[in-house]
């Protein structure tokens, strides 16, 4: 049998959920701010409104008014032109990575390292290796024919490409035949000011699979995310994502639907204030480990997304036991890598607390960090 | 990439949407029969009980009251006594398919020919060749690890393996140390008197990971079946299970729970009203057989399920544009195939269309096949 191992980050995560743990370690959105009220409101009138139609079995790409908002939307919000038959519905963006697996399996897959965890196992349940790629621009220079990677807000380091390297590794995969999976679940979660950074699918639309995800812009309870990708690719993971799971379900799409064009909520305005909010805990988070740990090194101020990526003195890993008797959860960095790790890096999440938790869980963690030092 | 080839079947069932035609040929159940008040209303409930928390990222295996409630049914209405740590929730059993299929790539996996096209798919798309195997007892001839089948109402035969099956294969598995997995989609859809077959799960449940679906006893739209396995195998999936969609939809997880516990809804009850429809529509199609198509072979009145397995005269495949033209649409047998197909084999759809409509349907269809004779 193929054995995927369970990480020990489930085990983290486990114990991050007792009440008396605030939690840096997760990478969930802040529950409060869900548009509760109003996604009740839409699944209400989508079954009022579609009956059994909403109950019966579904077009595998999906609803084809979802596909045409979202095709419509990643236009005008994210500066990539896109016809409805360029999108397919998946059951979450997760979804989308082991479509693209399976239809690149035998071609090879390198991503970046370290790199999310979730395309790691997605990787790994096909029986993939992906190759760790320190820097994207090496591409070319292993045999893989598809290069995974989060141009923005990327998870877990909060780092973002640029349009220097967004463009090179554009024009790279045109030049060296390559195709990139582009993952960009937070992309309505640009938390600067003036452009959110360039996504590779905008610069290079045709050599691009770019996934997106409903779970960070409205609620992870729908499960629905979409792929974006040229029609010829499109039509070979039809197939894959028949197979997988026939098709998503049409009471949570048609609710989706209800809710975006319904009248009754607005997208925009409900983005304003997350942002708003999770720039406010960002921030906190910031300045209460500045306050508290002065010496942790935090690569960069993350321009978007829920994480802050830092490097502490000691190795962070053997700090769990210690830290979850503290009261404060992290994931140690260790485990978003595929080749050598950095064994002092940790990952910090500051999309779920609020900022006063954030401030005692610095401070938590300092006690921690600086008793093991 | 790994290309699997779309399937001529998809166009058939494309071309039978259209509503002059009257459609055999997919497995769609009836949607006036669909419990749509009850569930909009279990929904509803589920919203305004659980809030945000359902709309939350949720536990991969499932929700525990939903999969305490499958496991105590399995024991009361199938025979297979199960503790809940034995359920996992699935996005449709379809994806059991998917999960089970990565678990034992390397194993090899062998199935029944004809067999579930939709089976046939899921191992196609990770790169397995199911190995054909016309009688489930030759299992232990084959070095495949994993054995797939339907012990009843089988898809598209229409069969069932009776007792003596059931446990010569039961008793096999754990002889050759071999696995099964028992795909069961129909469970609640008996049609017969007395005693519905037995699965073989029933009999060694120790050596089988069986998929439940309520796609059949509640509605497709829900997108939510289950696999029972021994402990050691569902460790084994959960892994595999987060890779795939990190968990399914925790809405419609409560939304079922409630539908089934709420008290608003009798399950059984619905059921009785299920077999009754589909006992009366699967009468009428045999009646208008054998009235239209006196020299239609049906291969055996089934049990249960949704099909009836037919053998004409003439290769039925190349009559399909003729059948379209004539309003009808049924799916050759030959699709079903992995070995030798049976060309003159045909699958007949009862659960989606009413006497009346079967009536008419027949009708053409001998127009049809005679014409071609």
């Amino acid at each position: 049998m193929h054995r995927v191992a369970p990480s020990f980050i489930r085990e983290i995560l486990a114990a991050a959920s007792a009440p008396e743990v605030l939690s840096l370690a997760g990478g969930l959105p802040r529950a409060d701010l869900f548009p509760l009220e109003a996604l009740h409101g839409a699944l209400d009138a989508a079954l009022s409104r579609h009956g059994s139609r909403a109950l019966q079995y579904a077009p595998t790409p999906g609803d084809p008014e979802l596909r045409a908002w979202i095709a419509k939307r990643l236009g005008t919000a994210h500066g990539i032109p896109t016809h409805p038959d360029e999108i397919m519905i998946t059951t979450g963006s997760q979804q989308g990575l082991d479509l693209v697996g399976k239809l690149f399996r035998d071609d090879g897959v390198a991503m970046e390292d370290p790199g999310y965890l979730g395309a790691i196992l997605a990787f790994q349940a096909l029986g993939i290796r992906p190759i760790p790629l320190a820097d994207p621009q090496q591409l070319s220079t292993t045999g893989a024919g598809l290069f995974y990677g989060m141009s923005r807000y990327q998870n877990p380091r909060g780092a973002d490409y640029g349009h220097e390297l967004a463009a090179a590794l554009a024009e790279a995969l045109t030049r060296h035949d390559r195709w990139m999976v582009e993952d960009d679940p937070y992309a309505d979660l640009f938390l600067g000011d003036g452009d959110p950074p360039p996504t590779v699918a905008s610069l290079n639309p045709g050599r691009v699979i770019y996934l997106g995800s409903f779970s960070k812009s409205v609620v992870p309870g729908l499960r629905l995310g979409y792929i974006r990708a040229p029609r010829e690719i499109l039509r070979l993971l039809e197939p894959l994502k028949q197979a997988a799971d026939l098709h998503s379900s049409p009471i949570l799409q048609l609710g989706l639907l209800e809710l975006l064009t319904g009248g009754a909520f607005d997208l925009e305005h409900h983005l304003r204030s997350i942002r708003h909010a999770y720039r406010a805990q960002r921030d906190a988070l910031e300045q209460a480990l500045a306050r508290w740990l002065p010496d942790l090194r935090i690569a960069q101020r993350p321009s978007g997304g829920m994480f802050l990526w830092a490097r502490g003195a000691v190795p962070t890993d053997s700090c769990i036991p210690a830290a979850l008797k503290a009261g404060v959860a992290f994931v140690p960095g260790r485990y978003f890598y595929l080749a050598e790790p950095d064994e002092c890096s940790l990952r910090l999440n500051f999309s779920s607390l609020e900022p006063p938790e954030l401030e005692t869980a610095a401070r938590r963690l300092a006690l921690v960090l600086q008793e093991a030092g």
